[in-house]
């Protein structure tokens, strides 16, 4: 049940993409976009490098220009495969030439330009040598929403993801969790999204127990059994998009407080999720679930924010989260998932990717969110 | 036979090396090192966080100052973890707060840093708002031999991880070449790899029959016929060190040709490891096996560098190539790597790693280098 299809991309969405991101740039009053290896050249060019290095990949973008792509020689072969390359020029340099010469002649000499967050350090000294009249900001900070709004394409691999990690969830809700170690249940979730088509698997946490109350506890030794609480939490990369979900379980019967704060959660998330609708602002969200929470007397147990955006990567903008006024539109996906923390005793946590519709969200998780007892 | 002894460094050794790098920076004219997650930091201080993100984790090390490790508060308890962690403080700062304020307040405001090159740009960038009167440069271009020279402990892993990588050889050459895929091959070595030991396998080439005339090929679908030159090339991470070692087969036996010129680069890694002793500049490593290769008329096909440096990376400083004129110290490692490329038709490569040592050179990996018909 892998799935191999690849993106459905062609050269000229990428082109449209980079068109429209020197556009944004323009209009952000940049004189352009230098982009490195990493989610944010994927998504413009379908060019995923094995790794950012030393040797300097970078995209140029420049209102009024056509892309360039610079690429160290050995690379350009690889780079020229990629679905977006028909849509940009290449100009490769060889080891002993000074890219970041190169790089400059293709910039604004005393331009502002928004660079990758994950632009190695040293390429941006190179570039501010070269050029010291130019001035960076990082690109989630001058256009956090580049790449925030998907388009029906991308739409559809996002719920593809989605339904695989809710497969993995029906599955791995039927194995016994009594006697296992976390890390055992860790390892069985991560066959489960690479057996329903997941290329890449970015984190299962399996938090029993007291575990649970600690949202940061990925996997650990410890072994899970009858009465504890187990918060689920799994994802990764499905055909270049990712999944994110967490459902908690209990193993045998729960308690009536059990219960009762996995109800408080579920109503949490489901206020959350009933708040999305285009034009209200990120923090409306986690205000409506965080409401929920406090009015029951678990404010203070509630210790992070409700929701991340995701798409060609796990974490990205928006972030839902108090003081963030960006209003949603639709396209955009993120993560709906308050929790309750209780130190000591156990944690609760459900979340769903939800996408913004026309006149309100859809949930591309859609797995019971009732507790579900497991053995 | 996997092996799982943790690298034993104690958090003295980690001191130890931070007040080296703050004393070699201060040398170097610098007021101190800043250091992202990644292989400077795994050798500073052991702590190797699961990746880089948009959360700021960095080091600062200044002369006369007790070393400090920014971190958020999130990832504290596993950072406390580390090794090298009673040999520094802990500075966390909570979601929300200004990372670069909290750095900020450790560095001298009119300083000149070096910072590790893989640093992400918009840390950088917030480092030089915050700090306006501050200056950077990439750590391997203010002090590229940092990590460069070996003491005890680590030569021992490191001579491990060659063993293992060695191991692999001896096994991939009893198994079938002939009507496999290189895809398969290197699916092999990688499984061998890490049956001996390896946490992490870097890279496999197969580059069989015309594809070893590309030096930069790693595996394809060609499948590997009776006739081939097959170039193998391939290596990790062992307990925190790296491999790397090339030999190239032949399926069936060899003509006159491709054994003279498998000759010939064989005589030319020798001519190289024979130039290693104290004092002795890289460039002279190049040469002395360039020339072997130039004299035979093979000079054109040998088109990349003889060498480059390996430690807690596979590819690291010190560089053997034509210009580094930095002098060979007892205890660096890197490859002696010469190749022959006939474009169409095939390549040899042969590779070892070598450490210097007080009079010469030794091998860290010691297969033989005659040409080996596989089947």
């Amino acid at each position: 049940m892998t799935g191999t299809a690849p993106a459905p991309f062609t050269a000229d969405d990428y082109r449209a993409r980079m068109a429209r991101a020197a556009r944004e740039a323009a209009d952000a009053g940049l004189a352009g976009l230098l982009v490195a290896p990493g989610p944010d050249l994927v998504w413009l060019t379908g060019y995923a490098p094995p790794a950012a290095t030393e040797r300097l990949t970078l995209l140029a973008l420049a209102p009024g220009h056509d892309p360039v792509l610079v690429v160290p020689t050995l690379e350009a072969p690889d780079a020229a495969k990629a679905a977006g390359a028909p849509a940009l020029t290449l100009r490769d340099w060889t080891d002993g030439k000074d890219p970041y010469a190169v790089t400059a002649g293709l910039l604004e000499p005393r331009g502002r330009f928004g660079v990758s967050d994950n632009t190695w350090a040293m390429h941006l000294l190179g570039l501010q040598r070269a050029l010291p009249g130019t001035s960076y900001a990082a690109l989630t900070e001058v256009l956090p929403m580049l790449r925030a709004v998907k388009d029906p394409a991308e739409l559809e691999l996002m719920a593809a993801a989605g339904a695989a990690a809710d497969r993995a969830f029906e599955e791995i809700r039927t194995m016994p969790f009594a006697g296992r170690r976390e890390s055992e249940v860790g390892a069985d979730l991560a066959g489960l999204l690479r057996r329903f088509g997941h290329s890449q698997v970015d984190f299962t946490i399996v938090a029993s127990g007291p575990n649970g109350a600690n949202p940061h506890h990925e996997v650990g030794d410890r072994v899970i059994a009858r009465g504890d609480m187990v918060v689920l939490d799994f994802g990764g990369l499905k055909d270049g998009y990712g999944s994110d979900t967490s459902r908690t379980v209990h193993v045998g019967e729960p308690t009536d407080e059990e219960r009762r704060v996995h109800d408080l959660v579920r109503e949490a998330q489901e206020a959350g999720f009933r708040a999305v609708r285009p034009g209200v602002a990120c923090q409306e969200v986690d205000r409506a679930a965080r409401a929920v929470i406090a009015d029951a007397g678990y404010g203070a147990y509630f210790i992070h924010r409700t929701g991340h955006g995701i798409g060609v990567t796990t974490h990205e903008p928006p972030y839902m989260i108090e003081g963030e006024e960006q209003p949603l539109v639709p396209g955009m996906c993120f993560s709906v998932e308050p929790g309750v923390y209780l130190p000591g005793r156990f944690g609760v946590r459900i979340e769903d990717i939800v996408t913004v519709t026309e006149d309100g969200g859809r949930r591309l998780n859609d797995t019971t969110r009732e507790l579900v007892v497991v053995g």
